[in-house]
């Protein structure tokens, strides 16, 4: 009994809005019996983000603005997987769109659900290293972006003094972090 | 015009469970004059995070079935920040609730927006060393949770090997190893 999975009885869908947020409303059994039957799932496209050093040692960076924290502020580039697309492929993909970097080493820093609770899609976060532009950057995003490039130690100063406002930036910063020290 | 903010002009509610989840289509207006009808947000409540270490030197951590990730693995103590609570002394409480444990010594891991576009709440992220057991765990969540102890190296190994599958654990695992070795 103890340690158990719950058990989904029933979803139900309460929302859609037609473009992948999609609101479930869960019964749910306990291991213990109880039964809930009214626990939130949240559904939203899964994401990746980039941490990208450049042969320099810099990390590729974007000034924008993004209106979850409703404000301009330094970013990882990074951007939703596509339909059928593998995570590393939607890495590649957004890191030469939105910087025009590419790289051929690439890390895994993990892949965590965004909602311990209600899921929320998935955040699959890499490391790239000795990356180099190869084009202007074209994102086709809603954002106006700025590359900068700053050395890693002034990176970690910026997320300590809340440049960086985005959960997955912080998570990609410092794990890329310890990646790259061990 | 560049490095602008966006402006909402209006906000729609299209669904509200009457519990915290609130998704709302705004009509938002670019820097470049450009009105996008329909940009979404996701208001869910903003919750803590705590990595705390004994006076041992060891992580206390929770074994549980998440929801989320839907499998039993390993997380931080944490949870939802209550109405008019100040994130710190949610954080306290929260430690203590799950795991019985009480510090005196806490340090700011940061605040990050949930996610970059549809906001989805803050995760308040903390450190607290020297951390004693004063009660049992009383944790009154719905999910069974086992207290664990693992030394920093251990978390960061399982943190590698995806036993911690919630991104705000992750960040606090991380963000926590860089603060402990400044």
């Amino acid at each position: 009994m103890s340690r158990g999975l719950w058990t989904t009885v029933s979803a139900n869908e309460v929302y859609n809005n037609g473009r992948g947020l999609i609101i479930r409303c869960e019964e749910v059994r306990l291991p213990d019996g109880r039964v809930i039957s009214d626990f939130y799932q949240v559904e939203l496209p899964s994401h990746v983000t980039v941490y990208a050093l450049t042969l320099d040692g810099a990390v590729v960076c974007l000034r924008q603005y993004k209106h979850g924290p409703r404000k301009v502020a330094l970013t990882l580039p990074g951007g939703l997987i596509a339909d059928n697309e593998e995570p590393l492929t939607a890495a590649k993909r957004e890191l030469r769109e939105e910087t025009g970097f590419v790289s051929v080493n690439w890390t895994s820093l993990g892949n965590f659900t965004v909602g311990g609770n209600q899921g929320i899609g998935t955040a699959h976060l890499f490391l790239a290293k000795g990356a180099e532009m190869v084009q202007p950057p074209a994102s086709g995003d809603l954002e106006e972006m700025h590359l900068e490039y700053h050395a890693p130690e002034r990176v970690l100063t910026e997320l300590g003094s809340g440049s960086f406002p985005v959960l997955a930036h912080a998570a990609a910063i410092a794990l890329a972090n310890i990646e790259t020290k061990l």
